[in-house]
């Protein structure tokens, strides 16, 4: 078992859309939100909301600052959907890498809110945006396309998947890309608080087996469905299609998370048994290294991650998007590396960390063999 | 470039829901929208539908069996979504096959109508309903989840995806899965004649390469964006995602497909730049192809692509579920696979042929080299 090729990032590219979200405008809309329930609730006669009831659409910039360690986000516009967001960030890594659209041959696009339901897929979509030709002298040319998903392990996943492509595809454009505003629950703070948008884009391309940044033992991955409920969204999927109008006026067709089960559970197993399963496989020891970067579900859960860590040995340094962009979810690891490119020099060690809703857990730890670039639109 | 292992199919397994929806079942669904929307704008003073407005609501059984070669059809029950499709599938295939979930380390899970939106994914949700063990020894138990989605190439990329990950897995669970049932737009009988629910789960196993069914030079890849929306959902996908009242009425949130346009551009496509492209890839000619297996969008359609195969110098068998499922988009392959087990001899080559929504397209030929076992389960 030996990959005969290996992946090298040539360049990473960060997009966020400019509608800029501070803490007190999520504040304010939660309690609109709260304001139209209690006027429903008076119009029909039902009784006021218990405090229970009320706590749901309560929050302050200094609690998610204090908690969740988020500052701002950005939302996108009408009609910017997932697509868009990795349109922009697509082509400034092409500008800025000074490549063609012709050079790409492989598409993989992780996102968990494709643009379209079921049909057409965003890689087909971005194919078409950046004008990556399908046809050479005649003949169909191949492109590798797919979209995948794994909640907020999908990045992680696909650059998974990105890995093993190499074999059929020299360079293939890795998109993380969201927008987590359109899946956003007004009636439950848990969600609101956190989540944003944004588009990324990262060139992976074949090099020899010795220049490769990863391995067969750089990948670890684990599902555990017994606690898929923790993170997951009510209706509108085949298990139950029907979205009723009461259904979208409650938001139940948007994400609900219980935040204190999905802290108890995934801060001791990612900062112990996840962590040494993943250093393990790599023959490698926490003090070994440099750089690591958790996917950004809560700047102040990841921080009590990096302090066990640090107890246990790391003496590295942790890359994050500084709480000023929210949970971007398929984003969240490729805009921190984006934002903080000076770091990601040749020799270093970095490990990548996906954990969240599934529960799911993806990691992978990279070798930087190579200068890498990166860029921001935002 | 040699992929250093191979990949066998132990078993496929294929489940279809027992409630059959006939032709004529799907004409009288479609009246009765017809007379659903007559009655409103009766209600509301707009003017009666012109005879094109009606059009889109008239099908009947000879009309279905002559233009898409379809004879029925199977819906799932209430809150049987995707992941319940490809349980009943995989539990068939486990035990058809006397192997246990512990024998399972990865989980490809194609479809493009997901169980739940955004999260959990239904990799998880299958590890957890097969109780495929996530510990082992108090270590995490390392398990690759995967969704994936390529429209109606789902299963097929799906399966080029389980290829490449046996690097990271021994035995991957590759489900196709669908609940077309539930994209239905019942004021469009383009979809609404040919959609339809199965599950599918297909063992894929590491072996050696000698021993590979496949190999680099036998998977081709293609999408082009440029016809995207010629089949498509208009809203509730994070372009458009607010689903108002009446664009749920009006079965906006559901599939569209121009399906003259389909077969103007798909029909000379698949038969030939395609096909050569697969074939000089492959190294191999069409009198070399044994058995061939055609996502079934449309019977009619296929069998003009083989008719015209023919001509150029196909030989072999075309397997197919002969209409009595509908397009159950990813798990059409696997089910005619299933359904046809006594064909799938050793020594056979088989082409297998995605194509659809995006454009993609997406083939694999695969050389059978050991027995298979299939089961039905319907």
């Amino acid at each position: 078992m030996h990959q005969p090729y290996g992946m090298r990032i040539v360049g990473i590219s960060a997009y966020a859309p400019p509608t800029i979200v501070t803490n007190d405008e999520i504040a304010r809309r939660l309690h609109a939100e709260r304001d139209k329930v209690e006027r429903h609730r008076q119009a029909i006669g039902a009784p006021a909301m218990t405090d229970d009831e009320q706590a749901a659409f309560d929050t302050n910039d200094r609690w998610i600052r204090r908690y969740i360690g988020f500052s701002e986000r950005r939302f996108s516009g009408p009609n910017e959907g997932s697509i868009d967001l990795a349109l922009r960030a697509s082509q400034r890594l092409l500008t800025g890498l000074h490549r063609s659209p012709r050079d790409i041959d492989g598409i993989v696009f992780a996102s968990v809110t494709p643009s379209f339901r079921h049909s057409p897929p965003d890689a087909a979509l971005l194919q078409e945006a950046l004008g990556i030709p399908t046809w050479v002298d005649g003949r169909p040319r191949e492109i590798l396309g797919l979209d995948v998903a794994l909640a907020c392990c999908s990045w992680m996943a696909g650059l998974q998947t990105a890995y093993r492509h190499l074999a059929d595809a020299e360079r293939i454009l890795l998109i993380g890309a969201d927008r987590m505003s359109a899946t956003i629950n007004w009636r439950d703070r848990s969600f609101a608080c956190v989540l944003g948008d944004a588009g990324t884009a990262t060139l992976c391309e074949r090099v020899d087996p010795a220049d490769d940044w990863f391995g067969d033992n750089r990948f670890f991955g684990w599902i555990d469905g017994s606690k898929a409920m923790v993170i997951h969204t009510p209706v509108g999927g085949s298990r139950r299609p029907d979205l009723a109008p009461s259904d979208m006026e409650s938001y139940r067709h948007c994400l609900t998370m219980d935040g204190r089960q999905v802290r108890e559970d995934m801060v001791p197993f990612v900062s112990g048994p996840a962590m040494d399963a993943m250093l393990a496989k790599a023959g490698l020891a926490l003090d070994q290294l440099d750089l690591q970067v958790w996917h950004e579900a809560n700047l102040v859960m990841n921080r009590e991650v990096e302090r066990r860590l640090r107890e246990r040995g790391f003496r590295g340094t942790t890359l994050d998007a500084g709480g000023r962009f929210g949970n971007t979810t398929s984003a969240s690891i490729p805009l921190a590396l984006a934002l903080n490119g000076v770091e990601l020099k040749p020799g270093r060690t970095v490990a990548l960390v996906g954990y969240g809703g599934g529960y799911s857990y993806r990691s992978a730890i990279a070798t930087i063999r190579h200068p890498i670039s990166t860029f921001v639109d935002m």
